[in-house]
């Protein structure tokens, strides 16, 4: 068998996984915010009636996970794999999700970058034969991970204007072997790339080379320019990094034009004081399960390059001192 | 194309991917203990010139790395992913040596069953046709788990008899499309099974019965009996683990004989004090690089079942009145 690859980090499927059915739930920020409309589910408050917010989040992918379930006619057996992560330490939201869901599972950390690369690996399943479909799901919440990587939440501290906002959210996919819808057609796993940027409030500055790195490798490796997609969206630089990635680029002679943008830049407006934007990994998951999914079904959107990017430390890492490494992994969606 | 599955859980590679090459670093107490002989390197102290437990991790798991690809004859360049996890938040090893090792990266988390995940999901997209390499590497620390988990090292909290002692241990794989070695021919993603076990000093009992659940359901899947494989190893389970694993099989019908043991059993002696054995991410993958991999090599070892055991709780899980959640996952290697 031939190697299904181009270039140096790029694998092509040959069966291009399908994309069966997509769920989304948010917090009230995002329920609140300029996609509103494309999310499956808004919860009213960050609890949702729970006794912790780290309950909360499990139960908000659970959810997610569940309503991608609820679309397809087939019953939970006809999945092989569950792919998932979050950002809590030791990934609690997606094992305690996997407890509930009683799936064959997978742990994956790329930190807000998960999505894509639980969609990579997943469509590498797929098309490799291992599956007959998969479960994709991903989460954060601004609650947990406010208080696991920066300050306790209920201390209010000032925010940095190059900080982000971790979104409460969870989106699924349930990705298939057969059937229609929108098809996952190629993947560039990233390599991690670090510039130094030790500032844990400008993450935007520490992912924006990965990114950068991931977006010129996958074109070069494809032999494709930024003109050949309707959309190339990161997620989640946030402004700040968005303008960095597409200066990084633009040296390295890529003018990304007005068809670069990023899940943190869509999911909230000016107005609800989230500063540089959005982030967590459940920022890119719930806007592509949301917005980007609805925009591809009604063809709108023929080919996206969605790029998760991850700021892979830990607060113990940036207290010894250490930089940022940043990672950026890409999935290619066609309608 | 057909489907690589057999059962409800396992699947079968159509070509069996090759262990190129496997190196094992570890602490000066796993250096002291019955498998001395079989690791690759001993570290004389736990800090090995850096100046924290957490940067000692990192270069042992790169060193781990590096080792792997000196033993075969060809460039870095022809490993297509770098599969990478240990137990430490935000699986900062894999990540800051994956900074280092500058392969596209997967970030896997499975507790102690990291190395067997790896090993599944490595072996998978290189079947898939996605790579012609991929590199394994999974690590743990007793300084930095403990820590992290438990108490201030320093403080030297007295452990209790249930209690397992994390190793300082760094294993990697390269492992190839081609070549010649052990191959790798199924392996059975395990699902999250919870008995409601919630004592963080007995972790060999939260584990058990995911352990039990994926050898039954492999054994199943595969229409194969104990008596098919030579050893049957799981990682790591600790005494108290393995005998109540051993006794969940054996409700369930299953005699598992003598055959049956555990990573962390055998890596420290009774003279060692660790009480339940070793435990930690860095136990199988050392135990496997390291013993078993040289005994399938002396042709003493024709068919192994690794067996890598998770916990997927954290601290926070933990003080949240959470129980712990266990998963198995299991690689078939033979000579």
């Amino acid at each position: 068998m031939d190697l299904k690859r181009m270039g140096n980090q790029t694998v092509v499927f040959a069966n291009p996984p399908v994309i069966l059915a997509s769920h989304s739930v948010v917090g009230p920020k995002e329920g609140q915010g300029p996609l509103r409309k494309t999310f499956s589910k808004v919860w009213k408050d960050q609890l949702h009636g729970e006794k912790s917010w780290e309950v909360a989040e499990t139960k908000m992918l659970q959810e997610a996970m569940q309503g991608a379930i609820d679309q397809v006619g087939f019953p939970k057996e006809q999945i092989d794999f569950m792919l998932a992560g979050d950002l809590l330490n030791q990934i609690i939201s997606a094992s305690f999700a996997a407890r509930q869901m009683a799936l064959p599972f997978i742990g994956l950390y790329g930190a807000c970058s998960t999505m894509a690369l639980s969609m990579a690996v997943g469509s590498m399943l797929l098309d490799g034969g291992f599956a007959r479909n998969v479960l994709v799901g991903v989460s954060s919440h601004h609650d947990t991970a406010e208080r696991q990587y920066r300050f306790p939440t209920e201390q209010g501290t000032q925010r940095a204007m190059s900080a982000q906002w971790t979104v409460t959210g969870a989106g699924s996919l349930l990705i298939g072997k057969n059937g229609t819808g929108p098809r996952i057609t190629s993947a560039t796993i990233g390599r991690v790339v670090d510039y130094a940027e030790s500032d844990v409030n400008n993450m935007g500055a520490a992912m924006a080379p990965g990114v950068a790195d991931t977006i010129l490798n996958h074109l070069n490796d494809l032999q494709r320019k930024p003109e050949d997609y309707d959309l190339i969206v990161s997620g989640d630089l946030g402004a700040v990094g968005l303008g960095l990635a597409a200066e990084l680029l633009k040296k390295s002679g890529l003018d990304m034009g007005t068809k670069f943008t990023d899940c943190g830049v869509m999911i909230f407006d000016a107005s609800q004081d989230v500063h540089a934007g959005g982030s967590g990994c459940g920022c890119s998951s719930v806007v592509f399960a949301g917005d980007i999914m609805q925009r591809i079904k009604i063809g709108e959107l023929k080919r996206v390059l969605l790029v998760g990017s991850g700021a892979l430390h830990s607060p113990t890492s940036s207290l010894q001192g250490e930089s940022i490494p940043g990672i950026g992994h890409a999935v290619v969606i066609e309608a």
